[in-house]
């Protein structure tokens, strides 16, 4: 069980503000994200783009932003629980909760702050009958290990640049035994580079490139056998296949944080301005996830609520102590 | 009369961001500060020191940040009235301000947004019973041109390093003919440097250095013509004088903002938190210089209360216009 002051759900740059803001208060964070890095939509999406308000930065890469938020909380020694998504909440004593991830990992603490931003990110599916129930038996979104498909046949879709990326590693490296690529245009949207490699593979002979096609079924007793692949025009063929790997790209889902008890609106949880905490004491959201009248989607608006958010928990777990306002310049990060 | 589309009364760090986020919506701004210079408490307070709570800055210097702020803004062309105070507001018509300095400049826009921080820097005066009837008439709390006292006797007040300094310059270049400094304790406040400075031009007899004494009258006919000092034990005397100088320092007042029939409370502008609009309609308060459940005090929330305050604005001035939020990081600055 890991125990702190402070669970935070989503480690996107709001979620990693609030720790330099708490650990100013003396309180500990512990972060839970579902990625396996840090920084959110700015490392995930958009890591290489600069980002124009961020005040104080006439311009400023994502990347490089979540790097400075890195630094900016590292004297506060934050702990963190990457890959894993915080999956279920249980309230187990008047102040303490208990989050458990996909994983099973447990955490303990009196305050639950999700900075959940637009949820975990979750792979697309494409719309096929029985799909969910190949799941791990040859159907796979992610490719975490590309050993697993040594020696065996895959059927890739997407037009992306992992489609694409992977459909030349799992090539070029000799690992699959036959690599099929699907998708549904005859054109791509990847880098041009990929592109072009993949055309010349396909000419060699390489990959079994599908264009203007897409899998529409899945056979197979207990695990893939094969594919069904329809063409635009020229109709149905079955290939046998190990494996079926759509790459069809992330997209956030609040999933299970909606089952929680919380208030739901548009997607996103309802809060009081004033602290920034929900219908359940002791759990506030801030950043994108939250939603209330006037609210923006904007990097600046969460710290402002991540700051303010901790004051208040500052509050629950130390009632009889009075906090104040003291300026860091004039106290430094530590003299608290 | 200056035209804009928002007046924005203070040009601390909060009124620089809000230029930006206004011309995000493609709204002008025009500002006016009673300071010779834009930067608020961070210009004038502390420039030098760094600041650890900006979020994406580990440590910024209060200075730098004023200039990064002064670059962000400079894309949208922002107007500035500096060296003046706004003492005046009158509303025109349903949709029009007009705000008027102590010098008589006068402004008009359909949105005023007071960032007055705490609010006009006003000298702190020494309590002198007839210390206002000679003020302009040999009694100045702020030196602005040396070249006034040429040849004249000086007597400075205080103990920080503006009494310091200034007592040092005008004896040094030999601008008074006499400077006397009084200060009411032993010991001084200021650089060690200056101080050490000040004790060897005493020693050599060309400061009349008077410490553990206070000024405890004026006199005069029409104008300065002495001081009368009074020491802790030893009593009085009176000391022959051209100007009387108090330099105590800088304190901040809400001033006149607070008789325009805006709700105070504390000092400050109560404010909504769904727009930092006031209790009057057009009028918003954001930053240092409002007031709200919950509220800090601090540069980062003052950020997020402009960034939302202009979103209120927008609709104020384009009642018909829908403002779908757009990311910087896609559309540009310019490109909203
Ligand atoms: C292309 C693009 C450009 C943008 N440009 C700008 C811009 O110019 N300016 C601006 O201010 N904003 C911009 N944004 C928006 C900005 O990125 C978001 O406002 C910001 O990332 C929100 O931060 P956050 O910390 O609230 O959430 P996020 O960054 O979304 O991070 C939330 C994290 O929580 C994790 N998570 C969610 N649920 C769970 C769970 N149950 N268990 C574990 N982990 C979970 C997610 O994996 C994610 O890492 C842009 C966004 C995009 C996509
Ligand atoms: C020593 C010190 C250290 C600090 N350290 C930190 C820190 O580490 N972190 C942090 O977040 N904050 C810190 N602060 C506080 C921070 O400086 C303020 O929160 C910030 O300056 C507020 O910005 P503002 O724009 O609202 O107001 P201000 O910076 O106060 O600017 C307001 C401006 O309005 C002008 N004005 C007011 N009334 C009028 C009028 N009627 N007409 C014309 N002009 C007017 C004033 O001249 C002033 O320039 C510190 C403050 C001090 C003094």
């Amino acid at each position: 069980m890991i125990k702190t002051d402070i669970i935070i759900i989503g480690a996107g740059p709001v979620g990693l503000f609030t720790i330099f803001e708490a650990g100013l208060l003396k309180l500990k964070c512990h972060l839970i994200d579902s990625l396996p890095q840090a920084g959110g939509q700015c490392s995930e999406i958009y890591p290489k783009k600069p980002i124009y308000d961020i005040p104080g930065f006439p311009s400023v890469l994502a990347g490089d932003l979540v790097d400075n938020l890195m630094e900016q909380a590292a004297p506060f020694k934050p702990g963190f629980t990457l890959g894993e998504a915080a999956v279920d909440i249980e309230k187990v004593a008047d102040d303490k909760f208990i989050v458990t991830t996909d994983k099973g990992t447990k955490h303990e603490a009196p305050i639950v702050m999700i900075a959940g931003g637009l949820g975990v990110f979750e792979p697309r599916k494409p719309p096929i009958e029985n799909l969910e129930s190949y799941e791990d038996k040859g159907v796979e979104y992610i490719i975490k290990d590309p050993e697993f498909y040594r020696g065996k046949e895959c059927v890739i879709a997407g037009g992306g640049d992992s489609a694409l990326d992977w459909a030349i590693f799992l090539t070029e490296k000799n690992i699959a035994s036959k690599v099929s690529l699907v998708h549904r245009r005859s054109s791509f949207r990847g880098h041009l580079d990929s592109v072009q490699k993949v055309m010349d593979l396909a000419e060699a002979g390489k990959i079994n490139l599908l264009t203007d096609r897409e899998v529409v079924g899945i056979g197979g007793d207990g695990k893939v056998e094969n594919v069904t692949i329809k063409h635009k025009k020229e109709g149905e063929q079955v290939l046998p296949t190990d494996h079926f790997i759509p790459l069809f790209g992330l997209k956030p889902s609040l999933g299970p944080i909606a089952n929680w008890g919380l208030e739901i609106e548009k997607n996103a949880i309802k809060v009081e301005t004033t602290d920034y905490s929900t219908n359940i004491p002791g759990i506030y959201a801030i950043g994108d996830v939250n939603t209330y009248t006037g609210k923006l989607k904007l990097i600046l608006c969460g710290f402002h609520e991540g700051t303010i958010a901790v004051q208040s928990a500052f509050a629950r777990i130390h009632p009889d102590k009075k906090n104040i306002l003291k300026y860091t310049t004039v106290n430094g990060v530590t003299g608290f």
